[in-house]
């Protein structure tokens, strides 16, 4: 015969290792009580019961004497049976998952109470009122949830027997009352349900537990799982446990304690403490509770063995607990312990001092925080107050903080920064032609896109404040206005404050708190202990990691940013960011060029610009390497709009000759699908001299930081190879241009030649790209919109949201590396490059080099670095050296 | 000691299957030695020798010494000595690669003739005259191709004597004459290179042997081998033969004959003699050369030996040979052969009557034979005279051959053609708006996109007749005309001739011939022994293919005649055909819905028209699978053009609302890059109600054939699924209608549901794919476009030309099937699918399903058909069976 399963443990025979059996607050119950802890006693029904109920409608057949056997313990313990007609044992039946879900599932208190136990309760306890009220709410409670009765009708009969007595408040009504309240609620179950509330202690309990396994599948938990990411197989379990009460009395009470104040971190006990009052008290909300100092002096024992428990729970758990506990006439109990939520400076400096105290290791320390909370910390913040009331809501886009005035296009903000004014540049959407705005405007707001639309992809790379998709707002930028949904008006010139970490925007101007962190992260000085906890586990973060970090940055005073935050490079300088602004008068012209006298006349004029950009970028990086990638979007992104252009042209009485010839090469080069169209490495091989001109500007700015004793070290990438013919013609035509200007110059400029690999043709043939490649740069913002087909600029704006909703996808792959799919090219290709090539370097350049998930992908993956905007930096670094702590070292492949 | 190398075989020593080594000229005149055939004796250099030469600039020390020997005994052979005063052997010197590069590379005749031979020549051969010229052609030869002097100076000297003597032909030079032409042609040697010409023969043979090396790196010769795709590093053979000549007189003469009719395939001796000429004369045309029959009246005896020896050739090759023969003082030569050419009615005819004869197995008979020439035969060709000059050239992009009035737009084409004219549509390109126009119009001739362009495409779909890309045409539709690169104007009703299969257009109508090979393929029957020659071939291939064809069919028109030409079902039945014309207001009525009801309604009116047209085609293919793809393109394709909307609401006095409305839907739903955008399984998770009315209509239409008695065999296919959440979300929709129906009808509709494979991700995910799907098809148009990040219509436009060029591609990618990178694909995710799912099924509904190359590929990848237009299925089973008998068989993986 085989043994059976068990499907109930009793608290003491638990530990805080079967939390996947017994849920979190159950092994929480049950590591407190192996400690030692005052723990009111219980057992727990295990997921697995919960797991079998929700596959066959039925609990295991083993359960009921399980349940009776650990029952009949607890009685005994508690020396009283449940809902003894005398002196009742009450007990609570809580629910409890792997992962916590709070407020998710259901919760019975007093079960045991019924028309005989509730006078033996009142005996007791010498407070008949406290017992009538306990009746009714478990009356309440399990009518509700248990018998599915709605919560509404007892609201009704509370309501109804305060207005009699003119009061509002529950307190108001004494035992008498209440006793009347518990009839017309029986009546209220009998009415709506055709059968009456269950006298047996025991049906309660039952019925109690199966109402908790079937919770699990309500809507709002199934809702909750898909946006936490919990599985839906799980199950949860349920607690039984003896009931306390804190509502005994001025010698009773109900609080919350942490170990450390989890909004700074600092040291010491930290809480709310509500007297005379159950744990729901405290949740409603209703009555306000005290800090937890006072109850030093309403109780200074209970309060002295608090400080003792805590004391033990966080050596024990090694980090920042938080606990509820009990007080019941002056008697302390622990009813939950768990480790405690945190603010993100809460979490640098519990895991700092954890770690400088010896409690945890600086390996430990370094997994306590993450990258996302390091950003967080960077930006500064709006000290908003409670009557701030935002005129919209739209996607975080760009997180911080930033005050402006309204403008709505680029030449405002361009005149308006000129003159000095800070402004918010308000744009249906964004395009190229607004990048001068974008650069002017100390925020960008739009009302179409997500947080990989045009407008939000440069912002972050700017590190610009960016709400965008604020769809409720309706843009008339003829008009110079925009409209929220409650009807207010804001017109160009008004003044707006844009939180890009909440996106949200206010009317006018609320004031601003700088972030530390971020100045320290530039100076490397701390200011204080929060900075000094950064500071010191982003050391260890550099000291553990395997990937570099690197930089996407176009302009020499983002290069000098990026490396005083750390950069270790730059992985990509997109010089089509050059040819934007005056210049673009002779990206035109070399457009427009009718022959190649005028077409290199045009480039001749280019040149000496892009020189000049390239040796401010390898001065601010002297010594470390930049990949500069060659011109990627098609030329007529530097051109009007088609439309634009037609209609000005049609409604024009004579219209200007140059915009006909204008939309003559607007239409000859008019693309359906631009992203799959004439770029990259294509346009380098179709436009002649435009791949010799930029070569040979990397090449003649390498000569001079060489002549004026830099260590430049420039790499030449060429992007959107599909095939290694396109890189061998590039490659050649690159390499006869290094020669000619190292004759030229007498230097010798050592640039490595690579490619992106951004296409799933270059993935797959990885191996033959190799052959001519010195390097690999994922390009995956454009790696996923080919493997998926997607252009995300149109899909995040239509089908995303719905996909989100559908769970199509868990999150959207442009934030985080779809690793199936995308994710395994870019294994396929770093492994087939390798083997051709063994000195191939691999990085990513894409949007994913920043994102913490993505990057411990691309530890695992084996690459070499990743690159992200300056202002990721430092989350980047964090998470690699998060990453060489979990992952599997992917470079102990090589 | 090692063997040296043999860089040197004489004829008797070598055989066809030394190929490699000895050029094909080489290995032939080998095998006609061998069989005992008058072959003039010689020796053959190896490509290996010229390979070293062209590696290191010098021939192989072995080789003189191997030269020696073998010209020693062709010396022994002949009785005379190269070049010998009084009776010289003369040697001709040429090239003979691996593969025929006729013309490409040298040839020096007469070798040996020196100031002293010339006349022992002359005394051997007693004609003075034939050894002044024979002098005189080997100065001219010698000092063009070795010694690098313009070949005009010599032109100009010839020119001049003949002027002076009046004449224009060569034979009006005398012998004394021409020995004043032979002292001038080595002043002009003398005066170009500074050297003499050569009197030693043996300098004069290895100065030539060199030079024919040296042919193998001309520009002409690389140029050609990259269009022939023929590699650069084989190198050429030289055939060193004595010298044979048909210039000595009427009783002597050079020919060329065929086994068979090259033109028709018919049996018997067919080619050309020339008499008293040079083989270089026939080449030359000077004269004309006359029918091969009348060498039986001239010289009866050479005629039967030339008979004996052709029959002897067939016999022993196997196939139609080709043979050049001299006939020198009545003694027959027989210089070179090798299998012969033949137009595409030949190739079938003689495979298939050397099959029916014995001569080679119906294996053999089906490998001579291919798609291309099938195709070919099944146009109606034009009968064009020689005065026929052409409007324009351009794409050939759809073959056929078709005579209308010119029409500038869609509407005019339906209208005439429901007047009952014929029509071509010229359009500088079309888009989905056109395509009532396309289907009314017998033609269709556009100036921009390539042989994939929507204009290719559509047209080879519907098997109508398409010219593209006829850049040079000047198209005016506003004006209705257009003009040729000549200045021809060709307005609106004027009538062209196009021919699809050579890319022409003719002005006026050219004559047609219909082809009797479409007409059998259709009904089976044969009316001669060409189409007898197909029928039997295709059978062939059939009882040996383990590839099933498909068509591509939306209308049961196209069905029927599909399954005429030997379809087994229909892999793509594409249902966005059945949303133009009339129902485009219905269509348009969905997209602007302002609720559910409205939307709905739009659906419901959309419903019986569906049905209908799926009643039909399943008939249509009774019995047989019918795979009916959910609507795929983004909606707004069904909505006028965003920038003529806009221009034409600027330029109304006053705007028409319908117009304003929708292009604010089409601003709305305008995309970057539409085809990454909402469409697919996208558009029908978005759309409420769209694939349930699809579903619907296609579950109410098989109930109507099965309650009819039919064998409907319908299959639902979802497109563009990135992720199996998608497929799992679509099918279960679908699952859902077809229940309903089930229920409502009373049948069980048992309708496979699969997939599209045709994103990169859909096949990197395949097995999670296989999960949900019943079968995968893989679109091969959209999976290249995804994988190489190229939108066809708007690469082929702008820079294939130039990736031709360059050679970055061999063939277009849309084309041919591009195996390394979406071959691949297709071989994982295959692979994938049926390790989860081992009864799924697996095809190919892209372009290159009728691509005689890719299907092969196709095979290989263990596919289970291939579905293409029903004009390209009698080649696909052609080359199906094909692939069968070569191909590695993918299906024994299964």
């Amino acid at each position: 015969m085989s043994t059976p399963i068990r499907y109930v443990y009793e608290f003491a025979e638990g530990s805080r290792d079967m939390a996947t059996l017994l849920g979190g607050k159950g092994a929480g119950l049950a590591e407190m009580t192996r400690l030692g802890l005052p723990v009111p006693p219980g057992f727990t029904v295990t997921t697995e019961a919960c797991r079998t109920y929700l596959a066959t409608g039925q609990e295991p057949p083993e359960l009921g004497v399980q349940v009776a056997h650990a029952l009949a313990n607890l009685e005994r313990a508690m020396g009283r049976d449940l809902g003894r007609a005398d002196d009742p044992l009450l007990v609570s039946v809580r629910s409890g998952a792997r992962f916590s879900m709070p407020g998710m599932m259901e919760t019975i208190l007093d079960i045991g109470l019924n028309d005989d136990s509730v006078a033996g309760l009142a005996k007791a306890s010498g407070q008949e009122r406290f017992a009538w009220d306990s009746y009714r709410r478990l009356l309440q409670m399990f009518g509700h949830t248990v018998m599915d009765v709605d919560a509404g009708l007892f609201e009704q009969v509370m309501g109804a027997h305060k207005a009699a007595l003119s009061a509002t408040d529950d307190h108001a009504l004494d035992a008498e009352e209440l006793g009347r309240v518990v009839e017309e609620f029986k009546a209220v179950i009998r009415r709506e349900t055709g059968e009456d509330f269950p006298q047996d202690p025991l049906e309660q309990l039952y019925r109690a537990v199966r109402a908790v396994f079937g919770s699990w599948n309500s809507e709002r938990a199934r809702v909750y799982r898909r946006r936490e990411h919990i599985p839906d197989d799980l199950g949860t379990a349920v607690n039984i446990q003896a009931m306390v009460f804190g509502n005994l009395g001025p010698d009773s009470g109900t609080g919350v304690a942490f170990t450390r104040d989890p909004a700074t971190g600092e040291r010491g006990m930290y809480g709310d403490y509500l007297p005379d009052a159950q744990g729901e008290d405290v949740v409603s909300g209703v009555r306000n509770a005290v800090p937890l100092a006072e109850l030093e002096h309403l109780d200074p024992r209970a309060y002295g063995q608090l400080g003792d428990h805590l004391r033990t729970l966080e050596a024990h758990y090694r980090d920042l607990c938080d606990v509820e506990f009990t007080v019941e006439r002056g008697r302390l109990w622990i009813l939950q312990t768990r480790v405690g939520k945190r603010t993100a400076e809460a979490a640098f400096r519990i895991a700092h001092e954890l770690g400088t105290a010896g409690t945890i290791t600086p390996d430990e320390a370094l997994a306590r925080v993450d990258g996302t909370e390091l950003t967080r910390l960077m930006f500064p913040r709006f000290a908003t107050r409670a009557s701030d009331v935002p005129l919209a809501h739209g996607v975080p886009a760009s997180p911080g903080a930033a005050v402006g005035v309204v403008v709505f296009d680029s030449d405002a903000a361009v005149h308006r920064a000129a003159a000095g004014q800070q402004t918010v540049l308000v744009r249906r959407e964004t395009t190229p032609e607004d990048l001068p705005g974008m650069i002017a405007a100390e925020a960008v707001l739009t009302s179409r896109g997500g947080k990989t639309s045009h407008a939000a992809v440069v912002a972050r790379g700017m590190g610009k404040v960016c709400v965008c998709g604020a769809d409720a707002l309706v843009i008339d930028s003829a008009a110079r206005q925009f409209t929220t949904p409650a009807g207010a008006v804001v017109r160009e010139g008004d003044t707006v404050s844009v939180d890009g970490t909440a996106g949200t925007v206010y009317p006018g101007t609320v004031p601003l708190t700088a972030s530390e962190v971020s100045g320290t992260l530039e100076t490397g000085m701390a200011t204080g202990p929060l900075t000094q906890a950064v500071l010191s586990l982003l050391d260890h973060a550099d000291f553990v990691r395997r990937l570099e970090v690197r930089a996407n940055a176009d302009t020499p005073e983002d290069a000098a940013r990026a490396r005083r935050l750390g950069a270790q490079g730059i992985g990509l300088c997109r010089t089509e960011h050059m040819f934007l602004g005056d210049r673009r008068a002779l990206v035109e012209a070399m457009i427009l060029a009718r022959d190649d006298t005028a077409r290199e006349a045009a480039l001749a004029a280019l040149l000496p610009l892009q020189r000049e950009d390239f040796t401010g970028i390898l001065a601010a990086m002297d010594g470390l390497p930049v990949t500069i990638r060659l011109l990627d979007p098609p030329l007529h992104e530097f051109l009007p709009d088609r439309t634009d252009l037609a209609v000005r042209i049609a409604s024009a009485a004579r219209p200007d000759p140059h915009d006909r010839e204008l939309l003559t090469a607007v239409e000859r080069m008019h693309e359906q699908n631009p992203m799959l169209g004439l770029r990259g490495v294509r346009l380098g091989l179709a436009v002649p001299g435009l791949v010799a001109m930029q070569v040979r500007a990397v090449a003649e700015a390498v000569a001079r930081r060489l002549r004026d004793g830099g260590r430049p070290r420039a790499e030449i990438m060429i992007p959107l190879v599909g095939t290694v013919e396109e890189l061998r013609l590039a490659r050649a035509e690159a390499e006869r241009v290094l020669a000619e200007v190292a004759t030229e110059t007498g230097t010798t400029p050592d640039c490595p030649i690579g490619t992106m690999i951004e296409l799933p043709r270059a993935a797959l043939t990885a191996g033959r790209i190799a052959e001519v490649a010195d390097f690999f740069s994922f390009g995956t913002n454009d790696l996923t919109q080919t493997t998926w087909g997607l252009s995300r600029d149109d899909a995040e704006a239509s089908f995303f949201p719905l996909y989100l909703e559908k769970g199509v996808f868990a999150a959207s792959p442009f934030e985080t590396l779809d690793q199936e799919g995308v994710g395994r090219l870019v294994e396929l290709a770093v492994k087939a490059g390798r083997a051709v090539n063994s000195r191939l370097e691999t990085g990513v350049c894409g949007e994913h080099g920043g994102d913490p998930e993505s990057i411990h992908f691309f530890h695992r993956a084996g690459l070499d670095y990743v690159s992200c905007s300056p202002f990721r930096i430092p989350a980047a670094r964090l998470e690699a050296g998060r990453a060489a702590l979990t992952g599997a070292a992917g470079g102990d492949s090589r």
